[in-house]
């Protein structure tokens, strides 16, 4: 099972990371790695770190945008070392692992999503992710190496996969149906002046951070686009002006 | 506890690594690092890779040989990717952690160490250790960087250092809010005429899933329930006539 999660690097700056990346994933047993824009993955420093992951770094997919990049995965992990201000549950590598063995179906793709080096993922890339996770470090010097971040989780997945029990797998909806959710949920809320009377940001996360946790399948989604569409309906004679 | 567990590195033959090494180690709060000869640690590569971890690197201490650098230890791993042709327990990361929270005793040194990055310790190292552990790793390509190994183990050893519990409680919304904002659903939802086209009840009860689901707390709770009297306002000129 782990062969099949994806690692995804978001503008990583050192080619020389890149490729202490493939190495690490090689040595667990991961093979699929997609980065975001960033620097030059055939860089002489990547390929003097990827060693005998040469393979890793050629088959690498790159991608414009995170959002593209995990248009086709249903669980993604982002990860992070702030702990934000707003209520998100942030889940620890071997959690990461057990979330994955109870709930990855077999034909569901799982990524996990690893920040730039000196800023980590930004606040609207943590937003695209179902889940958010940290590795617990010292206080004193929280710092992780970004390719010894990839190897932690990496091998926590190898543990949970060789301990792989028999949970029931639940059939989430996909990235790109989760968006789509979103974008309507932006567009109504909108129209209807709930968000402008908000900080919109701030609200749209909430509902993010709702609608992620509640691990949402594919007719779900269709039922809250369902009543999206008969909110935008019944709200058509509105103007949007303020509630007096 | 985790602190005084010692680090030791057999004759190091990259000083990035053993700058790595110091950043790993200080990332995961172990701060006693001894080199048995081996590189340079004040190389310009070990000081770059060491980052903000180069007091490790500047307090370390050098040894001749192994037997000399853990002549004051009690509970001594010696690292090998080889299984040994003698009958000999391998540990894993988390068996040595096991081991180490049962029989440390207050007042005994424990050491960890990690051989060359080509040939690893030798036959003579490795007897001088009471346990021996290895990570398990793809058979395809078995060969982690040094600076990775050593975060592993300093990984497991931290994880098994912090006792049980301490786990974030939650603070779910109780059954009453709960019930109150589905009643608050059922009623808009019934005005502006999406429960009227579907089965309701089928309807409310993909919504109670939905949103148990997620553990809403009372502040989200509240933002839903606003976002449904901001849906009640916009709707109020429509009059529940069918869509065409």
């Amino acid at each position: 099972m782990n062969k099949d999660i994806i690692i995804i690097l978001a503008e990583p700056q050192s080619p020389g990371n890149i490729g202490m990346t493939c190495r690490a994933m090689k040595n667990m047993g991961f093979t699929q790695l997609r980065i975001v824009k960033g620097c030059d993955r055939f860089d002489s420093e990547a390929l003097k770190f990827a060693v005998s992951a040469r393979d890793l770094l050629e088959s690498a997919q790159v991608f414009p945008d995170l959002a593209s990049a995990m248009a086709d995965c249903t669980l993604t992990v982002g990860t992070t070392r702030r702990h934000g201000k707003y209520r998100q549950e942030i889940l620890s590598p071997p959690e990461v692992g057990s979330r994955f063995r109870e709930q990855v179906a077999p034909d569901c793709r799982a990524a996990i999503v690893f920040g730039r080096e000196d800023n980590g993922l930004t606040t609207e890339e943590l937003a695209l992710c179902r889940w958010h996770a940290t590795i617990p470090t010292s206080n004193e010097y929280g710092s992780l190496n970004l390719a010894q971040s990839v190897l932690l989780f990496c091998y926590e997945l190898g543990k949970a996969s060789e301990s792989a029990g028999g949970g029931r797998p639940i059939e989430m909806a996909n990235s790109k149906e989760m968006e789509t959710l979103f974008t309507h949920f932006d567009a109504t809320l909108n129209k209807i002046g709930f968000l402008n009377e908000q900080n919109p940001d701030h609200m749209m996360r909430s509902l993010r951070r709702i609608f992620f946790r509640a691990n949402l399948d594919s007719r779900e989604v269709t039922v809250l686009r369902g009543m999206l569409t008969q909110i935008d309906w019944a709200s058509s004679a509105f103007d949007g002006r303020k509630r007096s």
